[in-house]
């Protein structure tokens, strides 16, 4: 059976937006969230400092990530146009920006033999909504990442 | 690699009981319980409102469910005669209810994408107990849900 | 010595809002927030039924006053025109409405005798505010609440 | 102004009880709770040790008072006969319990430093109740306690 | 799809520690921690008694496992010599011990049907680590286990 | 009766430290912890922006007194010779330091207003320990603060 090491960081950002759609009821409304972020990295083994990767590192990922989503209004964000910044929504634009700059190296040697990243939005003390995936090593190895 | 959603909310109910067997000790005395449950739905993408489901009716179908066992004795439930109602046991109960549900389409279209259920029952501040399993296409597609 | 007696209910609720003042920084811009919002009622005594006040009329009341701010943008409300909403404000907003109701008498009989309330809005994991104040018991009598 | 230092120890405890009077709705019936308890001592200075009190000797005190309600159902015991054993109820009764366990002097020499007790018991993640209140030094130094 | 069953306890234990490479930054200075744990044991069926584990005996195999980490410099334990005690690693330590207690029958006959275990240890509000893995059958029947 | 506002913000540090006394058994070997500390801020009335003190400084503040205490052996501090460097006493450590960053200014105008602070250590999910205390209004008008 499948072994798999993770380490977890968690941090926050605060945004405004509404929901288009009779779904939402009065969420329709412009209103706002704290999201308190979760970021998961997986792998199955440790790196020659037994580490899953430098937390440190992780950590200012994570925040730089957050930062480019924090104190805005999300209706107003064109990358999100036409868009319902629902928060299952937001934890897969955060595991995309995650796994991207994992691509690129921002999270250092041990940060490339991360092979899964879970990412959770508590958006209140009685929900929550995550997106986790793997991250395809062939793209990894490759010297031109897209995202 | 798989990739998952999941939309997480949480409730509570309380009840009494108490358990046959000497490997639950004090426990086969009558006594009682908090739960606090979060129940997690999953599916590997998002339907067209850029949601896992209806967190509204997501909130209302687990109140429902709970609102069966909340505030009772246990042990006078016909339905659970002969069994030890376990913290793990009641998971399952819940989950057996809540895809019960899924299935007749208490969900609405979003939640008939539901692929996977995890329900976690919180007994207090140092235990837990879970159950998830998979949600049957088949079944699901039926036009006649059996439970 | 001083004794006393609470109750505390937990809801929250979810709102956009900006603020005015370079002490804030980028929360200038307009972002959001969710207050998980914990409303304590003590009092020095028990009523004739073992209890502070009726629980399930707190959380109705709670949940009464935090569904007349969620779901909107606070910069639009005419009562907080030329007011910075903050986590310390918002707590004082709510002490007033819940401390109102209790003159009311929506908290029944036994909320009467609460005698102190403090309410503490939780905005992230790791930033909190709160408001506490004593509840005039000449005012309580008062046939006439003014707020 | 008055300053204070405290030592908090966190246990739990699970029973079955009903409560009497139409206040209680469904609660009426025969239900159960765990009850996460919060034991806050307090004292305006350290002892010698630099310590409030021997966290272990609270540790072991909080669990013999909480040992003597777990596993029971309430309606049974004697001592609550025609009581209704309220979160907040429960809470004096442990502190009733905690302060005569002060007085004896099972929490050694500076648990006879401590001047004020709070009791705090979650009965879920939206609920919440508690009793403190001061230890008569008076009565502290008497050599017959009374409890 | 499969389908698991799920009993978490929680404990804690307190290290001095400290750790060798440039990743570490101000943390290759002896420094400390506490680690809350959650110890995950997950199978597919129940046993008998409606249980997956003797939730009694899951504690104290938790605690006798902790109890050999607990109030020590990691630094002097010669079985770590050489080694980063990092959070991840400590993990995979508590896997390992708890999967040999597993194996000597340490958590009864229910025990015995543990599939997989996940241990979660939780350094602080912020950050955690965890390690999962499977418990192989065979080496489960085996008379000798080595661990 | 008096009303009081406050605002609380959390972060944490790690360090190891043993204890010397009989009292404390096994954490007379040397050990460590993870602090998680909340700082609660405290006056009677907002300042002009509608806030108690800006909580960019606060969490500023907070973070340059940990980091004097963060990933350090406090057994080697020459400050503490001779102290048991326990949870209430850093309590005071730490309130001691944060007040004297008010009296210099360092929470700006705001917090010059601040009346009184309350410092809470959670040094696992089941201890804490806090100091609080005032803040001497004659002493921060002065123009040489002594700490």
């Amino acid at each position: 059976m499948n072994e798999m090491y993770s380490v977890t960081v968690r941090d926050h950002f605060m945004v405004a937006h509404s929901f288009t759609g009779a779904v939402f009821g009065p969420a329709q409304r412009l209103h706002g969230a704290t999201f308190v972020v979760d970021a998961e990295f997986c792998r199955s083994s440790l790196g020659p400092d037994g580490i899953v990767v430098d937390i440190g590192l992780a950590t200012d990922v994570l925040r730089a990530v957050l930062s480019g989503l924090n104190y805005k209004n999300l209706d107003e964000e064109t990358e999100f146009l036409g868009r319902n910044t629902t928060t299952e929504f937001l934890a897969r634009v955060i595991f995309d920006r995650l796994t991207a700059a994992i691509r690129r190296g921002d999270l250092g040697t041990d940060g490339r033999g991360i092979e899964r990243v879970r990412v959770t939005l508590h958006e209140s003390h009685i929900a929550a909504a995550s997106f986790e995936g793997g991250i395809n090593p062939e793209i990894l190895k490759s010297s031109n990442p897209q995202i």
